[in-house]
């Protein structure tokens, strides 16, 4: 029962970060998203291809959360976007205050898009705000299709879903219709894209997406 | 403060309940081995493989953990074994009561071989003790080379470590090598196996394996 009590304090604490995050978001008329998803789904390479597209007509910067390397924040650093890295020493989620810290280390003001990429994990990051406009789940074919609905509290509390991997379906057992169906059971609000970060296919729509998010913030 | 103290209490407690389902495992003479990988590596497929090799020369039962729906539990049970579904609610990683509640439905003394399939989390899992003999923890070619040095505290606590999906290596960046010496950067005791459940290539290696550890318990 204590238990139960002190995490409720730490998810209220949790909020009101957030939402300090979010006015100050708001302030500077950032767009950021929290992009979340199992390890090796593809974040971070789908964070380089959107980079690559994008970064000639807005300025983007970067907060990497991993449980342990700075090799994510030195992978996005190299395509000359500023990149902070967070590492939760064993953590299994991003927190609005680790977010707040972070920003200590960035020009907000220099910025139209702000990527928070979290601890690779479907279960724990779907319940911490971190002061992000939405969430963006990523999932890989690889994956299998059941995904949505044995983590469904990731699926219901994104806005966005990649489906990723997408030149590998040729050599999986899986049907992107039946991962969409899934999903939208769930959740039937989910905007879906799917993307190759290997072919680049499925980027231009999503970016193009980004691009409508961004002139709106 | 508190709440560190009380995280200590329930992992505490935690390793006490472990190693009274651990007493149990031994007084049955039973090998159990609890299985963990991120959401979708093939766990739950690489144990269908294992059943269809093992169970005509041993007596194999499962329990499995999962965040929500009893999917992988009918799926192991449509292979004739018994299978308890263990549904976490939300919750990111199986604890020792959790696998004590379930083994009131097996009957412990008609097993040779348990397999704890854990909740798809290569973070929080790490950290709870179910009472099993060891850890195998599940990477999929796909995730990518950098997962043990991102997810160190799983690695470290494994025992042997199963790279599945190495069908998938001709489509993918990855090279195995890699993987397995980043792996043995964190953890030199590591066994290794490398499996494909889709060509069969591997399974022997790692049933053979299994044969060995069941008829020492």
């Amino acid at each position: 029962m204590s238990i139960i009590t002190i995490e409720r304090k730490v998810l209220e604490k949790n909020d009101e970060i957030a939402d300090a995050n979010r006015a100050r978001f708001r302030q500077h008329g950032l767009f950021v998203f929290n992009i979340v998803s199992s390890p090796g789904a593809g974040k971070t390479t789908l964070l380089e291809r959107t980079i690559e597209t994008l970064r000639g007509e807005m300025r983007i910067g970067v907060v990497e959360g991993d449980v342990q390397t700075d090799l994510d924040a030195r992978r996005v650093a190299s395509y000359g976007v500023p990149a902070v890295q967070i590492v939760t020493n064993g953590g299994c989620h991003l927190e609005a205050r680790l977010v707040r810290d972070a920003l200590d280390s960035l020009d907000l003001s220099a910025l139209d898009l702000l990527v928070i990429e979290n601890v690779g994990n479907l279960v724990c990051p779907a319940n911490y705000d971190l002061g992000e406009a939405l969430k963006v789940v990523v999932l890989s074919t690889t994956e299998g299709e059941d995904k949505p609905l044995k983590y469904p509290g990731m699926f219901r509390r994104a806005s966005v879903l990649v489906i990723n991997k997408i030149d590998l379906l040729p050599y999986v057992n899986v049907n992107v219709a039946t991962i969409e169906t899934y999903a939208r059971d769930i959740n039937p609000d989910l905007e879906v894209f799917q993307t190759s970060c290997t072919t680049g296919e499925g980027i231009p729509a999503w970016c193009e997406w980004l691009r409508g998010r961004v002139a709106r913030a």
